[in-house]
């Protein structure tokens, strides 16, 4: 059996029991490590398991998922994702690769940003499309995101923004080279993806999304130092939600109820500047 | 410390480790027992903790929130909530009134059908705004859910339809006459939900909701009975995907990916009859 086992989003101990029990037992163990991170690393995991894991990047998974797969006919084999295992999308190929090979799959389930994001206070029903904001650079400037949140907030409807992730990541010049040289893992934080929001806003002269656009930066949820702000974007834009990951969420029309819930994490201009 | 603990979708052992540490050392443990449902019940609960539950049922959560939260600035009380703490809708108005008395929370996250729902192929991020199908009866046959679906497809999204759950619910004589019986427990199936959606579109004579429209039904999904089927509505409106809980996905525009990833739940017509 193939085991897709979720990690959940904080530390060690957010696996399952369920999880934990088949990691015991597992015949080889992959840590997927590029999509998203915990609070802690391999090793503090190796020492909570009590087990060795294999670091799956994104060569190995996505070029070589065949050798992940091998001997999972006949016995355990598992692979860890942070957060739920369908929250990522490079999983997919793994799975669709199992199923052409006839190779039986399970799925341990775990707490994901998709869902967990509904601790800022709004109602997860009332949210549109989720959209991806990626970190502009070297003259790439994407603007799709910025249509989606629109078509969101135009409906009434909110939008959970994932921020980007640049993990393990060669430079032109290694890549061209051959060199397995990588990048120091980079994040795109809320006050970031707001400039590139008004940078958009302000170049279409489009008034949706404005500096006086209410939003909520979340960081680290799920972690011990989770922190929740809310406020006007120009407000957020100037404020440092510390370490990754952040996620931006723009809310579309809320209901009285979600105002009084997300009110509890308003920041005031002395904080916030 | 006040915590709310998630549950996630399967059995006893999907807890994650973090919950359970909390529950074994908390001095009251609510159990919510009313807007989902695990395959065990309280004492297999209560015999895997090695702790006593108190069963919170609709009553005791939406009226009687302070004596839940009693005590809980100074000691530990937990409640369990099936799924993420967050994916029902009733449990932030016992979030609101912690904070409203400064009670400090925390939410242990867990796996919930809004991120789990991506084990049928299709990616989370193409999902449009989540959709609740209710039952029809009495003479109360609402529709409001048909329209979001549609707006939905149209733009190209998918959509997750949860469907309608009457647990502990009073036939109209009992409440009136004040008597605490409660009916037994009554879940819509796919196969029922959607014979009321083509009932809508028939009546409408729209035509994007039709027999021939496809769609995924999904059952139990993180028990070990998990059942996923694809197939034209026609199709699945006769496949009874057996026990409780079932929910619908309608998917928009399909990428290759996720066409060659829901095909292995295709049923064919001999299946399905």
């Amino acid at each position: 059996m193939f085991y897709f086992i979720g990690l959940g989003l904080g530390d060690a101990k957010d696996i399952t029991v369920k999880g934990l029990e088949i990691i015991k037992k597992a015949e080889r163990i992959y840590l997927e490590a590029y999509t998203s991170i915990l609070t802690v690393g391999k090793v503090e995991l190796e020492q909570f398991y009590g087990r060795d894991l294999i670091v799956a990047d994104r060569q190995l998974v996505e070029q070589d998922a065949d050798s992940i797969l091998d001997g999972s006919d006949v016995k355990d084999v598992a692979i860890l994702i942070v957060g739920d295992p369908f929250g990522a999308t490079t999983h997919t190929d793994l799975f669709a690769r199992a199923a052409e090979r006839g190779i039986k799959c399970k799925v341990i389930h775990n707490a994901s940003i998709l869902s967990a994001a509904g601790c800022c206070g709004l109602q997860l029903y009332n949210f549109g499309e989720t959209v991806s904001i990626v970190m502009w650079e070297d003259g790439w400037y994407p603007e799709s995101f910025y249509d989606k949140i629109v078509g969101n907030k135009t409906r009434g409807l909110h939008t959970l923004c994932l921020l980007d992730i640049k993990m393990k990541e060669q430079s032109v010049e290694n890549m061209m080279k051959g060199n397995k040289i990588y990048e120091p893992p980079r994040f795109l934080k809320c006050k970031d993806a707001i400039t590139q929001l008004l940078t958009i806003s302000e170049k279409r002269k489009d008034t949706v999304l404005n500096p006086d656009t209410f939003c909520i930066g979340l960081a680290r949820i799920g972690w011990d130092s989770q922190k929740i702000v809310a406020g006007t974007m120009s407000l957020l834009q100037n404020f440092d939600l510390g370490p990754p990951i952040h996620s931006l969420v723009i809310p579309g029309k809320m209901h009285f109820l979600e105002e009084e819930l997300v009110k509890q994490f308003a920041v005031n201009t002395d904080v916030s500047t």
